[in-house]
């Protein structure tokens, strides 16, 4: 069996941990294709936050406390950059992280494309599925917003990270999407599927800017394999994140019935055969679309796999 | 009164040191002309060890007891990128160094000559003299050695970090120096100068690399200021570094009448008016060159501001 799943970064991170474990006792191929949107250059480094979380959580690296980054991380870099006076300084630069980012912007600089560093980088940290990102090209999130009483688009993470989401928004733009090109492998991984699922990650930030690259909408939605959504939002709160502060920005409510309804069903011209929601939320409906209701909480792995166990019943693969 | 230093990085760092506390008490000002031929890109990063010894040095953030670098470094980076098994792993690149290098490069790749990076860097360390590269354009020393049989051309980092000089060595060759332009500044300060200093560091790689750019030797040769240079031999062995084998690979004596015959008299077409040298090599004797022998040990900053004193009484000025 070969699964694709369609993910961003922590949240989808840790699915992955589950779909990992269930592909194994299935002996199932899993390919991640993961959110570039994110992706931005700071100090002349090429960072790429989602990537770094699906990698790191999958080696076994990242810090569960925090939610992100690396375990045992140190700030040196960070503090001393802050000393040089070098903006940004809102941005969680850590030492470990910088040699990661070292490694991707050389290869990147030396010609390579993203896809091939991401797979060089996973020699070390083995994740034990293929990581691909969406595209190789540039493709960012940046937010149509009112800073100081006029209107400005920034990148995703300083809306993100800096102000916490916390501004008039209007609107979210993917830049470099209308000429960006899927990675290799990403549309033959779709094309070859049994079974696409959307991670329980941000739909707007995180899931939108993938479909956003022409190709991959068109490859999942008219598709030989049937396809699963986890909902991100748990009886009307995101399970993380900020994903109510995007939802209202494109007028969708913080609801399972609100974001399965953005997805669509596939009948109409949607994504969704079947959409997988908490025991809270089984009132779920979405017309078109095969909902079930199952413990959506990423308690650890065992309970992550056993909510992927159920997507793939849903899509009628298992 | 304005005194210009030719100078490389931990010797030259230490004798600046000496310098600015001398020129304190006189009111003068100075400016270290600092050799770029160490400068290498690693791991996508822009390394000047020169200007990085004498900016860490002067701003008393230098580590005293490793002899290069900062005080209180950590490792995560370097150790972290041995883990991706990224080349080269024998550069000691500490976490506090690797910001400064990410604001250089990222200045550098922002179109900034390297001059005024370095003054945007010395913002922070106020070093108390003007730092100039000698130049900005790229500038390398490289090393023809022998390696397993082979005949190459190394870079002097690798040849005096990874092989500790100890490979077969042929000669040194100053790459770029052909079309090399002094940095702005530096001839206008040497030919205002009103004496000219040769810093005890290396000749053959950190003073001679000053040298090699299109008319730095002619300025100081021909220009108004008398030249006095400070030996960095003392009885018959290097004051610090591989001096020793640099100069074998040239066919100069390790010795003060060594170096000094090297250097030469500015009558006979060389440089120096006059050779500072230890007071154990009281009978160096370079013809045409007035010698004076003091204390050449640099132990503190008292006594180093007593060489320097020295250096400007032999060449007249004080």
């Amino acid at each position: 069996m070969r699964i694709v799943v369609l993910t961003g970064g922590i949240g989808g991170a840790r699915f992955l941990v589950g779909v990992r474990a269930h592909a194994r006792q299935l002996g199932a191929e899993v390919t991640a294709v993961v959110n570039v949107g994110d992706d931005v250059r700071m100090h002349g480094l090429q960072i790429c936050p989602d990537l770094d979380s699906v990698m790191y959580t999958l080696g076994g690296a990242a810090d569960p406390e925090r939610g992100w980054g690396r375990t045992g991380e140190t700030w040196v870099v960070k503090e001393e950059l802050a000393k040089y006076g070098a903006e940004p300084g809102w941005f969680g630069l850590g030492d470990k992280d910088t040699a990661t980012h070292l490694v991707r912007t050389t290869l990147l600089s030396a010609g390579y494309p993203l896809s091939q560093v991401t797979a060089a980088l996973c020699d070390r940290w083995q994740p034990g599925l293929t990581l691909l990102p969406a595209t190789d090209d540039r493709l960012e999130t940046h937010v149509v917003v009112d800073v100081d009483g006029e209107r400005r688009a920034i990148h995703f993470q300083e809306w993100w990270v800096r102000h916490r989401g916390d501004l008039p928004t209007h609107r979210f733009v993917f830049v470099g999407a209308d000429t960006a090109k899927p990675a290799p492998g990403v549309l033959e991984a779709i094309g070859a599927a049994d079974v696409v699922l959307l991670a329980p990650s941000n739909p707007v930030v995180s899931v939108a800017p993938i479909l956003a690259v022409p190709g991959i909408r068109e490859a999942v939605a008219d598709g030989p394999a049937p396809v699963v959504g986890v909902s991100p939002v748990i009886a009307g709160a995101p399970v993380r994140g900020m994903a109510d502060r995007c939802l209202a920005t494109v007028g969708v409510p913080v609801t399972a019935t609100g974001v399965g309804t953005l997805y669509g069903a596939r009948a109409d011209g949607g994504l969704l055969d079947g959409w997988l929601v908490d025991t809270s939320d089984a009132d779920t409906d979405v017309p078109g679309v095969r909902t079930r209701a199952v413990p959506l909480w990423m308690r650890d792995e065992q309970a992550t796999a056993a909510m992927v166990a159920a997507a793939l019943e849903l899509a009628g693969v298992s």
